[in-house]
């Protein structure tokens, strides 16, 4: 598994046109998954949410099918892999051609390497001052606009600091560059509703479910940097990362990571129930 | 000179890397340029802004030396031409390599055949439902996340329709998909100043530089479409079209389209005074 290993269309090594919409406008959408000792964990919600993604750009979800023969033509042992659907190749100019078929596309590369501490230690993390936009209009989807969250990310390059927060134009703390936020407050789990900001993780559907199992009410709410500082913790997930406590913000400590571990535990198990086995052919 | 030509770094029929960020997050900016009997239009404002635009992203530009020998090497006599520039190929993650060479594309086409009749009897426009969102750190850079455009162009497939106006989140009218909009009220020109949303065209800016030249005083605020309806004369502008005067938006009809003649006029010798001759190579 090289840094390079691509498909396009089932092809290996093939390439994206200069003209394909998911360059000229980012005319598509994305998902990332973890696949470990040769499963894609939680699948079948990555799928969903793939197609629901499409759905909400009005674009072709190519098949399951072909996804999975992808998988299993890529076959991945442990490795970080991102699927990625754009509007196809068009000609000048924003009308998309009802027919054109998607672009799809799968990447591998190793898995990043986390260290246990951040499990242990909590992650270090930053406010960025890079603003979210409101836009009810693509709320949740993980589409292919992220110049905010590059634009965020280039305001730190120290390598101690795991994540910067994001908020939005209201002040609301959204979510990080590249994961979900959740607060421990008065025995409930806050996160953001994301109705008009901000990308709906697959992770975080996992947290969600399994904080009920916990006994966690959940509260899907706003909340600004102060009552994060006040929060009793600091959680993030992403589906690379699963769930990761924070640690530090600024001169905020905290110690407590139970919590994320008691996820994780849960979360690990879940994902390989709900994983897909990729049988090389 | 076939809608396919394209020049990737210099190089013809050069590809795509599936992990170019112009790909994956949108990560780059472009122009879009009219090359009329060989000759670039507005070639050092389209550069100047291309630079600008690179600038407020933190991205290295090209040198206007490769862009200028690209545009011999393609040698288009009457074409539209995409320059796009991305912060090149990179690993996994938002996190920008510093030192990657950005990738630099030049895409050059047929001119859209834009009828007579649409400067003689004006355009028919509607008003879009898909709102701009307000975003100041990315307003007036012509940016490759132009999901906002793709969403509010699907909203109509009638030929007819010329192009469709969008308003931003507080209601104010900003532009059209494609175009800067402008409307003559009181014998001022408006237009929105752009400062948090919008894309920042290098005709809009000769409009407002020839506005002065016509003793049009120029006011830059924004409004709202009950404005629009009720001035005098609306245009639309971009670099393929010059300056389109509107002449229908639902029941409201407009009959004079003297100014839009005034300014094509004097757009075509500006234009062809800051030219750039591409001479092939």
């Amino acid at each position: 598994m090289t840094e390079q290993t691509a498909l396009i269309n089932g092809e290996i090594d093939a390439v994206i046109s200069p003209r394909d919409r998911g360059l000229a406008y980012g005319d598509g959408v994305f998902r990332t998954l973890r696949c470990q000792a040769g499963r894609v964990l939680a699948w079948p919600r990555q799928y969903a949410r793939l197609q629901a993604d499409c759905e909400r750009l009005g674009m072709a979800c190519p098949d399951e099918a072909l996804w999975l023969a992808d998988l299993a033509r890529l076959a991945p042992w442990d490795a970080s892999i991102k699927l990625m659907v754009t509007r196809g190749v068009a000609a000048r100019g924003y009308a998309c051609a009802p027919d054109a078929p998607p672009t799809r596309l799968v990447l591998a590369g190793p898995l990043p390497a986390y260290p246990e501490a951040l499990y242990r230690d909590g992650a270090a993390i930053r406010l960025c001052d890079w603003l979210l936009p409101i836009q009810p209009g693509l709320a949740g989807v993980k589409h292919l606009n992220r110049l905010d969250q590059v634009m965020a990310r280039r305001e730190w390059s120290d390598p101690a600091i795991f994540e910067g927060l994001m908020r939005n134009a209201r002040g609301e703390l959204v979510e990080g560059v590249m994961s979900n936020l959740y607060l421990l407050q008065d025995g409930c789990l806050l996160t953001h509703p994301l109705t008009d900001c901000g990308v709906a993780g697959v992770m975080r559907e996992m947290v969600l479910q399994l904080a009920t199992e916990l006994g966690l009410p959940i509260v899907l709410r706003s909340f600004d940097a102060d009552v994060m500082l006040g929060a009793e913790a600091v959680l993030l997930s992403n589906s690379l990362a699963g769930v990761v406590p924070v640690g530090r913000c600024g001169q905020r400590l905290w110690q407590d990571f139970s919590l994320a571990a008691q996820f994780n535990h849960r979360i690990n198990s879940l994902c390989r129930e709900e994983s897909h086995l990729c049988l090389p052919v």
